[in-house]
């Protein structure tokens, strides 16, 4: 263990827009003290976390927060996601995001959630690992929450190269996956996939279970959706890039398994669930407790995005002030004797938008090394005063361990 | 069309240097209440067109602010000038600008534009185009304003990596023009534009519009200069580029023939000119016009870099105020319920420096997505203070079409 200490925490969705005639967004609105505090004693910038003008997916943004660059690293969110739930994801195997989903004899798809399904995807689960394929080809499915899931195939001649057979939309037939290079790994790879989803219809149309739900007048869980298709490849590790072992605590299986696939230790703490309704008291718990084992922390807190993916603004700004409150109790928890503090977001996700956008996200690090400028607020606004600037996503882990002095010399 | 509008404007050579002792610049000194009024409703910030310490000609900038990489795609600045007089040019054609000129019979160059040259130009154009060459090329020519005019080679075996036979300087002996590759075809091409020079001289020497020229005290307009050589390529279309529609007005040659060149639809309004002279309430009229029709319009206003080019600070102040009094008038006739717009330069026309400078231009956005920040005034020190900190010129446009939710999301 080193000497010092680093503490990386993202606020999943922080930035915002104008949500109201005073033109402020959400963070403007919502009274942080205890941010604000923090950016008092540190020093404030805004952060482009793929650059200027990109529009940051979840999974991008946090390989390049974690210095990774995912022009060279990411081709799609299914490895991330099956790794996040606690799946044994190998080197070649093909992973998918799965949906459990309503469809109807016409292969029209009615729900893309199956009513968001909230029990028994155990038993839908042990159906669907009864199924038989014709491809020489090993799969592993596990459901997570609601109609949440990952598929892992695993065997030869695979490709992450093809698209889902999810439509993303209802009342449309579905769409069958389609290769998107020229090679026969893609085909076949699509083939299996359009197969899986066409003999899930088939084992799960009469499922018991699903008889069940037809009675109790909810939509039946009677097609598994894959989406998000990703070959595994093995990432730098994240030891042998900075020379510095390090835990993550979040919700979300996205964030676990990204962090997993970087080789940081990844833990769910009891009652994370990667929404508003999160537990943020064992969070920050758990936080302290890993800290005190590692050198560097990462603390993701999703519930500001959901609020801006639904569009609710004040949901979003009643949240920031619930987080607010947390990393109050977490400040005062931290032994700030040789610990060094990033906090930031993945990207913008403003209600009026219901999505991601490419606006910067504020930005602050604090510590004893950290230069103290004149900004008090923690908004998109007031850190854009502040003597950090704006930066880029694959700056920000090496500015902060840069506090530590965990950085090598370049030249002498 | 989309649900959305943006709208870009460029002030061609707004930024600028101290011009006195108060150490203020022709902006800083200018009286502009509408530009002042966009600032303090959007957000601000300073622009570097090609990056810092690098001079921008007004055919690289304006392709960076486009989106384009002048280092990719920029070999000169004939293809623009042609096209933007309405020449077809054609992929392969060579193309130049042309001077009008004034030589002895030494060939010692007397004057660069014969005299600025008023009227007739139809007259000497009729002569050029009965001009007959040894090589087995076609050539058109137009010309336009004053002296001004294009020339485009058409054939097999053409190159524009070949310098000009203008000398750039007057009382020295034409150059001619050189191969600047080892390659036969710019070697060839070097040959047909001196052909083209020196012929041009045997025909217009003795050409009666001459004669009558000499006789009433005129410089004649005797010898056509080509420069600017370049080989026209096939740009990436905007509308590919970006998904969306475009169209450009503006009133110099230029600035018309880039935005043709990336497939937008151009329009020079009646009255435009290019110079301080323009009709600024048609071109006003002309965008707002365009707006309708179009996702997007590029407004393009020339007058400012004119006066920094002639060293003129005061008549560059007093074209401020005339264009922020356009500005003014534009902002009342703009929808602004779905309309987003970036107001900038394409570079510095200080005119302590007579010509163009590597100082970054203000720039600023406004539109209900936009965030408002603390300042209040458009000039380059004022907007320094700006949310938006300092940007390069690819990624203006990808900054303004985010704002419109236009930009598709890279990862998940």
């Amino acid at each position: 263990m080193k000497d010092k200490k680093a503490l990386f925490i993202v606020l999943d969705g922080i930035g915002g827009r104008p949500t109201d005639s005073e033109r402020k967004t959400c963070l403007q609105k919502a009274e942080t003290p205890n941010l604000d505090k923090l950016s008092e004693e540190g020093i404030s910038g805004m952060l482009h976390p793929l650059g200027r003008g990109v529009v940051p997916g979840s999974d991008t943004s946090h390989l390049a927060l974690f210095g990774y660059d995912p022009k060279e690293v990411y081709d799609g969110r299914g490895v991330f996601e099956a790794s996040g739930i606690g799946m044994d994801v190998e080197e070649g195997d093909v992973c998918f995001r799965t949906n459990f989903a309503t469809m109807n004899e016409n292969h029209v798809l009615q729900d893309r959630r199956a009513g968001r399904i909230q029990e028994g995807q155990e038993k839908l689960t042990r159906e669907i690992e009864e199924m038989k394929l014709d491809y020489d080809v090993e799969f592993q499915f596990r459901a997570s929450t609601e109609h949440r899931g990952a598929l892992v195939l695993k065997g030869e001649n695979l490709s992450g190269n093809i698209t889902d057979t999810d439509p993303h939309e209802t009342n449309i037939k579905l769409t069958p996956a389609r290769a998107e290079d020229k090679g026969g790994a893609a085909k076949r790879t699509a083939q299996i996939a359009n197969q899986i989803t066409e003999r899930s219809y088939e084992i799960l149309k009469d499922a018991y279970y699903n008889v069940q739900r037809k009675e109790d007048g909810k939509m039946p869980a009677n097609v598994l959706l894959l989406r998000g298709a990703a070959q595994k490849r093995e990432l730098e590790d994240f030891k042998e890039k900075y020379g510095i072992e390090g835990a993550a605590v979040a919700g979300g299986a996205l964030y676990l398994g990204v962090a997993r696939e970087i080789g940081l230790e990844a833990e769910k703490p009891e009652g994370a669930t990667g929404g508003q309704n999160t537990d943020l008291e064992n969070k920050i718990e758990k936080t302290v407790e890993k800290l005190q084992q590692n050198d560097f922390v990462f603390l993701h807190i999703k519930g500001m995005d959901n609020a801006g993916h639904d569009g609710k603004a004040e949901e979003k700004t009643d949240f920031i002030e619930k987080v607010d409150e947390a990393i109050g109790k977490l400040k005062d928890k931290i032994d700030w004797d040789g610990t060094h503090l990033c906090l930031t977001g993945d990207h913008s996700t403003p209600p009026s938008a219901e999505g991601h956008t490419s606006d910067p996200v504020p930005i602050i690090y604090c510590g004893e090394a950290v230069r103290k400028d004149k900004v008090k607020k923690f908004d998109e606004i007031s850190c854009a005063d502040g003597g950090l600037g704006h930066m880029e996503g694959q700056d920000v882990l090496k500015t902060l361990f840069g506090y530590n002095n965990w950085l090598d010399k370049y030249g002498s």
